[in-house]
């Protein structure tokens, strides 16, 4: 399993997974880059936090914190479904994947990518799957992803 | 919660949940209509089961039995994820849903994920998703789901 690590010391930038503490480090405010996501009070976020803590290898958030300022500059998650296809096989459902719109262009959205593919892998997936729009197709080729299929959505809300 | 019910007693078609007998009533042999699945031990099968039947809510199978030759027909799952955005929201992820080679024409599918998206809206989602083919996109389209963006895929082995 990934414990924290320094990407790359000089620029004070860790990958690891998320922490309790990471909601006064900017998290949420990072996840309202990417989608709808009001502010969530201390102690929802906790009752979130354990509640996912408690899937345990099943399902990981990732977050690459800019230690120099305490801030969280990109996150992701991959939970591990698991099925009777494949020699009951799992597979790791990459989500919520944002870089902060100030730290763009430094490979953290790769280096996210890494960590959510390393743990699927290494929890004994068959593969790694991930939605995203046209206009991020190419990112996602340059980590080694293929499109297959088509999404599709019904909200209930 | 669904509990099983008749779909059309004259055609003697039960709609309900995935149950550990159903292994002998040709489920993984439906599943292998759908992708790789080799045969599963009743050892493994029953391990599966278990440990997917301890997610309670979070995964559910629903199967369609023939009940005239105690045959299953048709089947899909969803898995519940916990999120942050969206107020730590729900999202109900639809999976491996088939008809059966010789009764397809019967409106099956659509009952089975009846049958999903009423499960996840229950268990308070914003919103159902799966991935398919180009060319089952109107049949989802009928069931009320529309395209959003691509499914990115990276296999392990």
């Amino acid at each position: 399993m990934h414990t924290g690590f320094p990407l790359n010391e000089a620029c004070n930038l860790q990958v690891r997974k998320l922490e309790i503490s990471d909601k006064s480090k900017g998290f949420v405010e990072l996840l309202q880059q990417l989608t709808v996501c009001d502010a969530i009070s201390d102690e929802d976020f906790q009752k979130q936090f354990q509640e996912l803590s408690s899937l345990g290898d099943d399902h990981v958030i990732c977050v690459i914190e800019d230690t120099s300022c305490g801030k969280i500059v990109a996150t992701g998650s991959v939970f591990i479904e698991k099925k009777f296809i494949r020699n009951c096989g799992k597979v790791g459902h990459i989500e919520d994947v944002v870089v902060d719109r100030d730290s763009r262009g430094m490979r953290l959205g790769k280096k996210v990518l890494s960590f959510l593919t390393d743990h699927a892998r290494s929890v004994g997936c068959y593969m790694a799957i991930l939605d995203c729009r046209n206009e991020n197709k190419a990112f996602y080729e340059k980590c080694g992803f293929k499109q297959k299929e088509i999404r599709m959505v019904k909200y209930f809300i």
